[in-house]
């Protein structure tokens, strides 16, 4: 991987801004950020149904500035985007059956907020760089595997529709404004920081509650192939993206050679902990109509423009989770 | 063409509404419904910048409802959807300047409205057919000609991202929710009942204006080809989707087998009127950056469906749209 452009150098005074900034992902980004000596702020709502969590920033919190506030509050915005360098964009409603349920929160804050929030950018800041958090969900069940950038959209939740609206609105105010925007795609992302109280972020939160509490893992199928990404190795390609300006204007799936059956996953889970048991769930009406089948992702494109590649093995990345959770298991639950 | 199925006896008493009833699609629709025995609402908000117009319902206003109101008022969309047959779908922020102007309006009424409205279907009509009125912008610069349903989406602007948006809504609650969705994709409609005062709705409108005012007909480029329906055509293509159950769940193009230049239109125009002049404008900065080129569509798929194909040339099309606009040209400008 080139590490060359991650010194610390390249970021003493670059001012970065986070939004979502204490949730999973963002939490973990901050912190990376500002190891680097960058001049981090971000943005949490810290609704409580989404990532959030003011703990997140513990080892960070005096270096950085932390702005509680929701990317929908349009006037706050202004102020905090004016005179940013880098805008790791994050903050997003996830839920894919919450967005079933209300969707027109899913529009004011996945599409309204981000219409928004770039608009801003336009007119006060236009030489901002933006990196984008999407997700593979907008690719829908897979036509073929392992799914690349080229994949149809079909988007099968409400979510993904407006998470796809956003890309688009990245990639036009790049095209017709001129702002530096990058797409990242992210496969499921987990690590220490996830959200483990429910499944509302990644079922492999709940399974990581419900191992550590002595309860069994509910896997809902369970022969489903999945890929998984270290949050460190999707914090990495963030930062990567956001320094490599042949990293804007385009679109790049994050991703892992390593699949896993559902599972599979779960006896790792168990093995590493060295107890536990499963528990065979049948997949819910509602739950089997949006179900994808098996799904991993080509990061090929990525890999070949900057040299990424996921540094941490599952196997690892579940080892370390497990640590952090049963030091810090209250606090998540 | 099949026309068995839009005997006049298919249509008693069946409960058609109409959103954008007054504009140029939606009032010949409720004319031809009308016509036909449907009982016939349409709900318009008249905003001076769009495209409805109550003189356009004149020939009807005895025999249908006129519900004036706004899409976006969503108190007001329930009891007037509540017992509808089928929803005719066509309300919308057109102007694709506008949407990158303002884009924050067209998220209002081209997203968020139209999710309520399927939102209320689902809740209170879910028997309910709907046709939703989509539009050609959405694939963006041709990859190929013509351009079929499988071509890439590439909106070129915020209007096309958010019709796009509104088209997958509707695929999702037919596919999740069950509510028969049919989108229509339409190719340059024109017509009696255009907006001619400017080109907002379409170029054809203000060339029209500028003919019958002894002006320069004012043609930017002119090399680009362009397919053309005649308004009836896409009124009988919609009629007919309405009625047929193989239809619902599916996207289809409608299009025109006649392309022409945009400078042999303008000729064709001048040829018809008996006098005119052009004046070849040169394209501005912020057209070229959404310029498409080229462009025509391939209807085969609807036509393989239904039979439908269009029965007027644009030789008749342009004549008896001069001639509707030269004995009531000054209701329309």
């Amino acid at each position: 991987m080139d590490t060359a452009r991650l010194k610390s150098s390249t970021w003493e005074g670059t001012k970065v801004l986070i939004t979502g900034g204490a949730g999973f992902i963002g939490s973990t980004l901050a912190i990376r950020a500002s190891e680097r000596g960058a001049d981090v702020t971000v943005i949490d709502s810290l609704i409580p149904e989404y990532g959030g969590c003011l703990y997140n920033l513990d080892p960070v919190k005096s270096k950085i500035r932390i702005n509680l506030s929701d990317i929908r509050d349009s006037y706050s915005l202004r102020p905090l985007i004016e005179n940013v360098d880098i805008l790791f964009n994050l903050a997003g409603q996830t839920s894919h059956m919450d967005s079933m349920k209300d969707p027109h929160t899913d529009l004011t804050i996945n599409c309204m907020a981000q219409l928004n929030l770039l608009e801003i950018c336009r007119q006060f800041n236009p030489n901002i760089r933006i990196i984008f958090a999407s997700t593979r969900q907008i690719y829908g069940k897979p036509a073929y595997l392992p799914v690349d950038e080229n994949h149809s959209i079909n988007p099968v939740d409400i979510n993904g529709i407006h998470k796809y609206a956003a890309e688009l609105y990245h990639g036009l105010y790049g095209k017709v404004h001129g702002i530096r925007t990058c797409i990242l795609r992210l496969t499921n992302t987990i690590g220490p920081r996830m959200r483990i109280k429910d499944a509302k972020q990644t079922f492999v939160g709940i399974w990581v509650r419900q191992i550590l509490e002595g309860a069994p893992i509910e896997v809902w199928g369970g022969e489903q192939l999945r890929d998984f990404n270290d949050v460190e190795d999707v914090v990495q390609a963030m930062l990567i993206a956001s320094q490599d300006k042949n990293c804007f204007g385009k679109v790049f799936n994050l991703g892992s050679e390593e699949k896993v059956s559902l599972l599979k996953l779960a006896n790792m889970l168990i093995d590493l902990h060295g107890s536990g048991e499963i528990k065979i769930m049948a997949y819910p009406p509602e739950r089997k109509k949006i179900d994808i089948g098996d799904y991993h992702s080509s990061f090929a494109r990525f890999k070949d423009m900057t040299g990424w590649e996921p540094a941490l093995t599952l196997e690892q990345t579940l080892r370390r989770t497990l640590d952090y959770y049963s030091d810090h298991l209250s606090v998540y639950i």
